[in-house]
């Protein structure tokens, strides 16, 4: 402890929020004291939403997303195309690719991605639920939409070989130029890989 | 909304979350999501506290620091010479002054300082209540420890007047070059401050 607070009230509040990724003491001591200023429900309202979200959020059974109920809204809403399935890395990934509203079929979140360094392998991860999925729900198609790391591309791989045997069509996230950078600034992997796999002009013109 | 989450009760609390200053819709749901990561424990001890601390902390009616009972521990403590008191913006300045170690007499928190642009007027600050102090409790010294800012100097200067027909030392923090700045860039105001307050030698040594 740098700092006397003289209440160990305070003290408890910034040491709890300074649990959280990316805020300090310094930044925590200043949330406590924003909400010492503010209306008490403020404060009790934040508390309770964060109590009561950890304690009822539990996950979908069958693709592992956040749920309040045993299947997720996404799995349960019969609009959706339910033999595609999206192979995401977690959660933040579902909500990121629910907002550009492309993928009308459901999700599948593996917890992670394969990574020795991180003591993460393959039996860490959804992959033989994912693998029983493609099974049981007769899938027609698995997009493995994981990052384009080496980690992630390690994961990519593992999977396609695993589904190899079966009959679903693995495909993955097109890789290129983004939009809206400048050329001159696109990696040379990323530049070579958009040359490879360049496409026929009318279907690429950019919806904006 | 721009993202949908496929649960209330994480909307709940990402909303609440970025109610906080500093903390905007992004951030809020990486806070969130790393609570649904950890164990449930953390998220319940993180709520309680803010809930906790926003309930039972009130201000000593004295110095007005916050304070779990009505007469804070920095005012309650006997060892500290209580006739002379260090006048502060808010909270956060005590806890920034009682880290220095270097101020044994009390405190008097104004709650602001005097800006008419933000609508605060000296009647919004604890300057009648600290004029009381120095007659009630005949203090000897008032150390004004505002900003130096324009509003911070136009307080201390209200103050000053309102304590001129008390028989009260008031002085002022010093102000000068900051210790491990380069002399080189500090500023001219605070360069010709330092050589008008210039000071001797051997009392000035900086002890590290």
């Amino acid at each position: 402890m740098n700092q006397s607070f003289n209440s160990t009230l305070l003290e408890n509040a910034v040491s709890e929020l300074s649990k959280l990724p990316g805020i300090g003491r310094k930044t925590a001591l200043r949330l406590a004291l924003h909400l010492l200023r503010r209306d008490e429900n403020e404060a009790t309202s934040l508390g309770e939403s964060i109590i009561k979200m950890r304690q009822n959020i539990s996950y979908c059974t069958r693709c592992h997303n956040i749920s309040e109920d045993e299947i997720c809204p996404i799995c349960n809403d019969s609009r959706r195309d339910s033999s595609t399935v999206c192979v995401v890395e977690n959660i933040k990934d579902v909500i990121t690719i629910e907002s550009t509203h492309q993928h009308h079929g459901l999700y599948h979140v593996l917890g992670g991605v394969i990574s020795p360094l991180d003591g993460v392998s393959p039996s860490d991860l959804e992959i033989e639920s994912l693998v029983k999925r493609v099974t049981d729900e007769n899938l027609k198609e698995v997009i493995l939409a994981l990052s384009p790391t080496i980690e992630g591309d390690t994961t990519n791989f593992y999977i396609y070989r695993k589904l190899s045997d079966l009959p679903v069509r693995v495909t993955m996230l097109a890789r290129g130029l983004s939009i809206g950078n400048e050329l001159e600034y696109t990696d040379e992997l990323t530049l070579g890989k958009s040359i490879q796999n360049r496409v026929l002009f009318s279907t690429t013109f950019p919806k904006r």
